[in-house]
């Protein structure tokens, strides 16, 4: 069982810290001339922009350098000077949504300073908005909108305040005397607890979905899973328990003392991304008194070893959401618990309510994560 | 009056947006080698560090690079190459408290990738933090923390939701009766709403004072003050009515529907730093029956003849707070309304409630607005 983690974990870690070896240069005929601004740019820079074909074209004053590169989607573009010291170039067509990416200028590998920084891949940095036909899922609407708020919450077994972001839903403030279920949202390997709200937009997909009435009101709740301690040769120390401990005996109560939540089992919902999954995998089989609805956004699946492994989880879990990018499932990826579909329908027979989603044409990206969510939201804390 | 409106204007900005023309590089023999990573750093990484000097060390590779440099403090230091490519400097010995900085690459000037980002200077740029003696009063303490909470405001006037963050503090959950003064606290220029808690510290200065019991619990707001339209050369166009609208007509009422507020001007107050302290004069002056308290850090005074022209501001507002850090008043800066000082003792001899503050040994800076705020607060909102 602990070397099935093991690979899992080196298995999803490898897919996120790609490496980059491909340098390549785009051929200036190919490329429409459409370029915007990106959505996610600084206030008021022009680049980096993107253009109806989804490339990404990136710009900056570097008179005195020798190379200057674009690191977007495990390629590197070599950009051009102009006589003014200016660097430019374009990427290939990337997948709809969000991506990370960097420059390179002589060697160091630094933020592009146009663009809005993001945390992932263990750093803060740059990231590009892909526009997608149904963006309108995560757009700022003039709809009423819910609040994300920054908790410090006492964690005495790692000896600090701990940061979360609690989403709670427009007319959370009204009626004093109601209240909400919540679902844990963790992000995956290499970012933090702000990476659902930024990257995610994880309270604009809800502020619409329940602008709509396609979702339940209720809480989410983003902290940090600590998973940036698994680096490569360091996996054979990798423990859920410190999570666990913090999620469970210090972060949950303090939730439901703080915010108005419907403290019990059929009311607590847990999901994660990559990394996130994972630990939503193993902290939810082993915890079924505290979660019903479990969702592993391209993060592994359930088998029915599992099951038999945990005859409560099977009883008492309502749902299991399994997604993907389907880029992600074009390369089968039979993970250590088997293939998820294999695994989902096998569980559906054996009487589990599952939910399998694939997201079109996205990989192990953000633009994957974000649709998961719009289709987890509003089958979770069904009566 | 426009005039000397425009005139501050330009001198704030000019203050703040110093141009960058020494260049120097420290000589290794003069610099104390116990240098630490920066509290503000990127998790994990070493650099940038801090000395007991004041001094900041950055390092990064570029091992293609002909030249780069550290920008901090209107000075470029060189920085100097090892046989791994790897460029390392520090510059003389800075203030204490938080400054930005960034990096220079052959000509480019991007953000150090080792340190955390913050808004200011119109980017998201690296920031530094020099350990300071009264450092404690803006640390993460083990007491009751407070939220920041974002929301997303419809604003007509302007036609888009707009982003607040609003600080509740510790216990503001609890009793569902309870209502809190608010204090709408601005940024500067180049800066936005992140400012305050980002740069600021706010809620950790407010959770402190708090703990300690040395201030009221109050509610702060902090939004966009639209300081950043205003540029070199476009002064003419400035104009207080679109961010008063905002604040007005709009952030105030949803602030005082959507959280338990004393929602009246006995519980109201306004501050700002710099241009947000221009920003804080002339709303206030204007509207007495909105503000009773009013703070200007680093951001002017207000004169006998600012009185004479509003009679009602001087009998209806509580107390006026000027503040300024000490290196801003060695040149002293007589300001189109005159001197603070003096002008601050004309208004107590004209029988005003007045504070004047000034924080030792730093210039126009987050320190200086840091302290302001801690000696503010418990000035605020007394019976």
């Amino acid at each position: 069982m602990k070397k099935r983690v093991l690979t899992t974990v080196a298995f999803i870690c490898i897919v996120a810290f790609f490496s980059n070896t491909i340098i390549a240069q785009t051929d200036p005929s190919e490329v429409m001339e459409d370029f915007k601004p990106s959505a996610v740019n600084q206030p008021g820079k022009e680049y980096p922009q993107v253009n109806s074909e989804g490339r990404v074209r990136v710009r900056i004053e570097a008179p005195e350098a020798n190379s200057v590169q674009l690191d977007i989607g495990a390629v590197k573009y070599d950009l051009v000077k102009d006589e003014k010291g200016v660097w430019t170039g374009e990427s290939a067509p990337q997948d709809e949504g969000f991506h990370y990416y960097q420059l390179n200028i002589d060697g160091a590998s630094v933020p592009d300073p146009g663009s809005l920084f993001f945390y992932g891949a263990s750093r803060w940095g740059s990231g590009i908005e892909i526009p997608a036909k149904d963006g309108d899922i995560y757009a700022m609407k003039n709809v009423a909108h819910g609040k994300v708020q920054q908790i410090l919450f006492p964690s005495p077994s790692t000896n600090t305040s701990r940061r979360a972001f609690v989403y709670t839903p427009p007319g959370y403030h009204k009626d004093q005397s109601k209240r909400y279920p919540v679902l844990y949202l963790q992000h995956g390997w290499g970012e933090d607890e702000t990476a659902w709200s930024n990257q995610g937009r994880a309270n604009l997909i809800m502020d619409n979905l329940i602008a709509e009435g396609n979702t339940k009101p209720f809480l989410i709740v983003m902290t940090y899973g600590m998973t940036n301690e698994i680096k490569f040769g360091g996996l054979r120390d990798f423990d859920i328990k410190p999570f666990q401990t913090v999620l469970l005996d210090e972060l949950i109560p303090y939730v439901d003392s703080h915010f108005r939540t419907l403290s019990n089992q059929p009311n607590r919902a847990m999901a994660g991304l990559s990394m996130g999954g994972m630990e939503t995998r193993t902290i939810t089989l082993a915890n079924p008194d505290v979660f019903s609805h479990v969702a592993l956004l391209s993060g592994g699946s359930i088998s029915l070893e599992d099951l038999e492994n945990h005859p409560d989880f099977k009883e008492k879990v309502k749902l299991i959401f399994i997604s993907y990018g389907s880029r992600e499932l074009e390369n089968p990826r039979r993970g250590p618990w088997g293939d998820p579909v294999e695994n989902t329908e096998a569980l559906t027979e054996a009487g589990m309510h599952t939910h399998f989603y694939v997201s079109p044409e996205t990989g192990h990206e953000w633009q994957s994560w974000r649709r998961s969510l719009h289709e987890l939201a509003p089958l979770l804390f069904k009566d």
